[in-house]
């Protein structure tokens, strides 16, 4: 990955880049037309992709200051994850299979109010970067509490992220006087660690029902003001739409459309219990939706019209939700089981092609969370956001169709290299950036703490 | 794994065994209560378990002849796929996200035409068996064609297996005339490789609609005959039941039980078109049902009612079906989207809770299956087939139940190594019994022949 190894003459008139990555057996561009190259290449310079294309013509116009023979591997843009809670890592496993109020308010709640405090934050989102990066995530948008911390973790992990600080209406564990939610925005915006580039701020009002009008529309100025992303949660569960109805005599799509949220910087996560009118308001109003089926599966909260979405037009990414309720950051079991799903549920083995899935998890995610321009495909301009799958395993042999495989046979384990804004963070399954065994260790000491709880 | 490395003083009172695996920070038995331990060890004499339970009470009572220290890992009963084509890895994505008729008229059949011959499925098999032992799967139950060249695939793996000749009232690519099929039955049998211990024949009538009463009739005479299982395909859609109900004027599960066909030694693959009537008649003979929740949503055949079988008290096993439409062989997966799709289906978060699910990839599906005196749990007396799982990795970190990782949050590349049969088959993620390399090449060999075809 990392050798200087080139086998050809030395060619005088190549442009020298970072790196020359070629002779993959597949290059999926993921690009809007879903290019593919066999063999394909890859060339960086700084944080950028200088050329993806067809291996030879690559070659020919690049010398790199490293290269890879990539043979054996397939290339394909870093995966976007764009809806979890990085750091509930902290809390995988704790409780499932319990009907959804009492996980919530007997377990989850409880939990956040003892155990959520900055040090944690950060290591339970240093955690989570290690399992995505590992698991060929580069991107992902989350929204929690000490949301400053989470984004020191993301800034540390070498990830993409856009991260958003979570409002309520009620006493949370960063803000005990949700009055003081406005001056809450502020301070996080103004504090954000970073030049804000690789990992921008957001802010994410948790839900219609936990948030007034005015802190829905509030927060929403606030993010226009920013020119960043605004994030809720949009009817995850039929008893959120009937609340919705009770208080504001319409439903949650409605509420949201006219309260004038929904622009191209509104991120709807989950928007399962819409209606075809909602739906359709949603893709006019050019605003996304992240798409966690593992999670609404799992919590049988319901399974999200997709395929109305898609073909309304709207932009919808894929995401895993917070880690307690999935119980992983797993975006390529994500794209099995989304592709797998809406084909029985549908009753239609074609629903969810292979190909539209990979798209939601790649360039359509990058869309959904506001960067289309910047990743999501590997397109010459476009950050260096890679993923390098190692193909000589059993269980993706033999190949007939590489979409087929990342999507219905690859695992997270067969990632055996990533790049994320051109700097290489994986290499051999293992994360360059931070020190996986000490993440590991003092999450596993965070993790003992909380099971000698007495509550 | 391998060493000698017993820190403690030499206990002469300790009986010797052939391996002392101590120490493991959880020991999930899979016995029909679902006992744990924490620490856990197991010791092993020749094929079978002498004890399984605490690791220093196991220590005090054994030594072994190679003893090795488990800190860190987990020890599982090998998985059982009930249900699998296991040579049909050869056709893993060739074909996705077409209807069901296309897929199978147009793709399959003919390529099972052409492509299906001794050397393929011995070939096809292996490979099978690559993917399922690295996977934690230590028996498969198999039906397919040139079955007894299956067999010798499995006998060469040193996996446990049920390997099941198909026959159909059609040509097929073993059979070309179909009114022989009681000769091959016979024949098959006489010729199966090995001593029919650790890899056991089974006859495999494809299903009620493509075999005739009769038929089905005389095979399950010669399964009571030989005592081996008898297996079938039984309301894999809904489009069977009418074609049955138009045939025999009565459905899928009636038309089975009526000709005397349900017993503890018959398998019904899938079984989704069921009514509670037919369910409750299968609970009632015995008769086990294997579950592919993976394949049948892929394929949008449907979700089998598994509460309603596991309440009515029948026999449950999960399997994977073949690859061809999964595309994998990975009963972690399965477990995964088994546990979550039915609480989706269901509108019901406890449905299909971890530990039922576990026990349908373990002890339920040994069961189901004919081997449950043998093998599906870790207690004295049953066969040494062990799965060791490596806890140190960050999406299984940290640890709160053994029971909710091992469904919600491990990965089959989590697996470190493998006993069958009291052999250890892998080690450090490499298969020990065959040659892997060799496998995949000549896979790809068969794979570039396959991808060149004109039809």
């Amino acid at each position: 990955m990392s050798g200087n190894s080139p086998a050809k003459p030395v060619n005088d008139s190549a442009r020298p880049v970072d790196w020359l990555l070629y002779n993959a057996d597949w290059l999926l561009t993921c690009d809007p037309l879903m290019h593919r190259h066999s063999p394909g290449a890859i060339a960086i310079e700084a944080s950028r992709i200088a050329a993806a294309g067809p291996s030879e013509e690559i070659r020919r116009a690049f010398r790199g200051r490293r290269e890879a023979d990539l043979s054996g591997c397939l290339l394909m843009p870093g995966l976007v994850n764009t809806h979890t809670h990085a750091a509930m890592t902290l809390f995988r496993g704790i409780a499932d299979d319990i009907p959804l109020k009492q996980w919530l308010e007997g377990v989850i709640f409880p939990l956040e109010g003892h155990f959520v405090n900055p040090r944690n934050v950060y290591t339970g989102t240093l955690l989570a970067t290690v399992e995505m990066l590992l698991g060929g995530t580069t991107t992902f948008c989350d929204g929690y509490f000490f949301e400053h911390e989470a984004a020191r973790a993301a800034m540390d992990s070498g990830m993409r992220a856009v991260m958003g600080q979570g409002i309520l209406d009620f006493p949370t564990p960063d803000q005990p006087d949700p009055a003081r939610y406005l001056r809450k925005c502020e301070t996080f915006l103004s504090d954000f660690p970073g030049d804000g580039k690789r990992v921008r701020p957001s802010l994410f009002c948790h839900a219609p029902y936990t948030c007034s009008p005015e802190t829905l529309r509030t927060v929403k100025a606030v993010c226009r003001k920013h020119g960043i992303l605004f994030q809720t949660h949009l009817a995850e569960t039929a008893g959120e739409v009937d609340g919705i109805v009770g208080m504001y005599g319409r439903r949650p799509g409605e509420h949201l459309s006219g309260l004038g949220i929904l622009d191209s910087l509104t991120l709807c996560a989950h928007s399962i219990w819409l209606t075809n009118e909602e739906i359709l308001a949603i893709a006019r109003s050019d605003a996304s939706i992240s798409h966690c089926p593992e999670s609404a599966m799992k919590l049988a909260s319901g399974v999200a019209a997709i395929s109305d979405f898609l073909s309304h037009g709207a932009r919808v990414g894929l995401g895993t939700d917070g880690s307690a309720s999935n119980n992983d950051l797993d975006m390529f079991s994500e794209m099995d089981t989304c592709a797998k799903l809406h084909k029985v549920v549908n009753n239609d083995p074609t629903a969810c092609p292979a190909e539209t899935v990979l798209k939601m998890a790649t360039l359509g995610g990058a869309c959904a969370i506001g960067l289309g321009e910047e990743t999501g495909s590997l397109e010459a301009g476009k950050k260096a956001d890679i993923v390098l799958i190692d193909l000589n395993r059993a269980h993706i042999t033999p190949l007939y169709d590489p979409v087929s495989h990342i999507v219905y046979s690859a695992l997270r384990s067969d990632v055996k290299a990533v790049w994320v804004d051109g700097r290489q963070v994986v290499a051999h399954g293992k994360v360059l950036t931070v020190d996986q065994k000490d993440v590991l260790a003092e999450a596993n000491r965070i993790g003992a703490i909380i099971a000698r709880r007495e509550f």
